[in-house]
């Protein structure tokens, strides 16, 4: 596995740290904002004797109260559906040595997360890029596409909703096409739905798990993490209806024993986090993504799709290569002893010289500090020497529509 | 993965406890003792502002204090040759990740923990077994077997020490003698230590980290789990001075982004757990420990070696057939409404056929509990139809010996 962009990127901000400089981190999916008090009330005050392995497949408890959340979502799963793990990391590693053997072949729209590389690797799994479009929001391509990239060793076909990095929300009409298209070849459809919460469109967010004669196909990835700014938990959970894939996943669960103790009583609580927790968590990412969205389009040549969902924007940026681009900005570029750290997008594109003019933007942080460092990025943009006006894409519906 | 034969008499043990019978669990290491306050407290009050990802290869602050501990058992290592994992079983699938292409094989003398099955499923790794033998306690079999198994396909040996499931402590020669075979054939040799501070011999324990000239080759594999009391933590560190390991390991690391953050707070409290507390733990497996090869070597027909150190001791049985012999216990076998879950130790052979007259035993309950299942077990030798004396092996060094 090579170094990805964002990475080799760190250490030029903590020497541009050294120097004195502000540096404002937009390149990570971590949240700055507090778990609720329920979640930490849980933490503090549980009674521990024993510290011991819970079941493998995640506390009896927890599983059928996050049963019942999500039969309030209009998604019908029964507690045995549910396979706690460590994080939506190891659910998908789960998924993936559950579904495919060694080479088989996994269908995946670019840009996509970069980190899904590592679990692919992991569980010898190869990724088949389908290469969506800043063109068009990063809208789901056209089925036809996947058709063409199905072989012999395709093994199902993975999306995440809404999406990291573009924020694009997959419509009802595009997860039903793809819902088609398993039934058809017999594929396994995956759908980290880790986001979810996070949608700021009044359609309805549709998962997979709602689709109709789709029980045997359909996975699920979920995760304590963003939805109750929890991280370090590292608690996720797989989900199917399918029988054989849970019997063989719960293989793999036993295999490691169990999920973190304390993080399961934490997620279980933070089940329980109050309306006006949840809501504010809410308002604030949707107020920084408001702000974000309009400030990079109206600086000069950036254009961003106004993202559906998640903390993240793309961005398309007017320079000749945003790996070069944000590493100077954090070797060479200074306004008022600050600067900023993003995702050059190439690290999201498995397809080779892709992203090139893009980046992923994290709203991670308040909007004082996002002021900050959009003021930076405006600025920059103006000196930096790379700069090159990229042809205008012909039009993005939901920037005019925001 | 076939279903081992500890997880098929589960539900057997649950139906007794059903029918009104006290079932002694006797069958996974899981302890029952309490974790130290000094690591209760670091959950109850280290202050939170946000639960994030840590650094992927765990927080610095433990991996420092880590490298201290090391240091102090003759391990020289800095805390960048540690990363945390989530368990000791995410730091054995990190190094099989790391060694290890598809279809590759790792030598492992059986009987081995049948979990290692698991870790090898999901990296594609063969497990190729030597088999030890109770004849002589499960002692390093002879090097000249290990030759004949090493083909263009094997990339390292695999031990854990002191040994889950015999109890057997490898001695400073045996390391020894497999430090010059991975250095002869430029193989990798993984050493899972989780029990080391387990060992009720004067003898020393010899980790392969004290082994010279052995840097590139040897792993250590450890976990919080047992020498705290704190298996729920999901606690465990891969430690090598191998550089290209480490920072190949980290990447794995980095796609799962960190290990529990929680875990980590507990497990860096932990090492500052008191002399106290620790002697007194010790204390109490060595009771246990003597008191259960005692009973069973006192038992007709009944063979048990005096395991040196982990809490398991593995024991042959009178009987045809363990698997059944322990099934039986917990459907046909009735003393004053109590029985007994044992581990059928055909789980922890490869070999097709092998551990069909042993068992093995974890002494994971307290003294009053071990002399009731132990009274259990002789009775129910006694009364088990089919009960077959064994051939007797010619001798066991140390049973004579204690």
């Amino acid at each position: 596995m090579p170094a990805s962009p964002i990475r080799k990127l760190v250490p030029f901000a903590e020497q541009a740290i050294r120097d004195g400089k502000k540096v404002y981190y937009l390149n990570i999916g971590q949240p700055d904002l507090p778990p609720s008090d329920t979640t930490l009330s849980a933490i503090r005050n549980t009674p521990i004797d024993v510290i011991e392995y819970s079941h493998s497949a995640g506390n009896v408890s927890y599983r059928k109260k996050l049963a019942d959340y999500y039969k309030k979502l209009e998604i019908d799963v029964e507690f045995d559906n549910i396979l706690i793990t460590t994080g939506a990391s190891e659910a998908i590693m789960f998924a993936f040595n559950c579904c495919c053997n060694p080479g088989d072949e996994i269908i995946m729209p670019e840009p996509f997360y970069a980190n899904y590389n590592g679990f692919a690797t992991a569980t010898d799994v190869n990724i088949v890029p389908i290469t969506s479009s800043i063109e068009n929001n990063f809208a789901l391509p056209p089925i036809s596409e996947f058709e063409k990239k199905i072989t012999s060793k395709t093994k199902g076909i993975f999306i995440c909703n809404p999406n990291n990095p573009t924020g694009y929300l997959y419509s009802r009409r595009e997860i039903e096409m793809l819902g088609e298209l398993v039934k058809k070849y017999n594929l396994y459809l995956f759908s980290d739905e880790v986001y979810r919460t996070l949608c700021y469109v009044d359609e309805p967010f549709f998962s997979v798990m709602q689709l109709k004669g789709c029980d045997q196909n359909t996975m699920l990835i979920d995760s304590a993490s963003k939805r109750y700014n929890a991280c370090g938990l590292r608690i996720g959970a797989l989900i199917t209806r399918n029988r054989e894939i849970v019997d063989t996943a719960m293989k793999f669960a036993q295999a490691r024993l169990s999920p973190p103790h304390f993080g399961q009583i934490a997620g279980e609580a933070a089940l329980d986090s109050s309306e006006d927790y949840l809501n504010r968590i809410f308002d604030e990412f949707k107020s920084r993504r408001d702000f974000i969205v309009s400030a990079l389009n109206r600086m000069d040549g950036v254009i961003a799709p106004a993202a559906k969902g998640t903390f993240y924007v793309m961005a398309q940026l007017p320079v000749d290569d945003t790996e070069k681009f944000c590493q100077w900005l954090l070797t060479d570029f200074n306004h008022k002893q600050q600067t900023l750290l993003l995702a050059p997008a190439s690290g999201f594109y498995k397809t080779a010289g892709l992203g090139r003019h893009e980046v992923r933007i994290a709203y991670v942080l308040g909007i004082n500090d996002l002021r900050n460092a959009m003021d930076c990025l405006e600025l920059a943009l103006k000196q930096y020497p790379g700069r090159k006006e990229i042809k205008r894409v012909k039009s993005i519906s939901s920037v005019s529509g925001f």
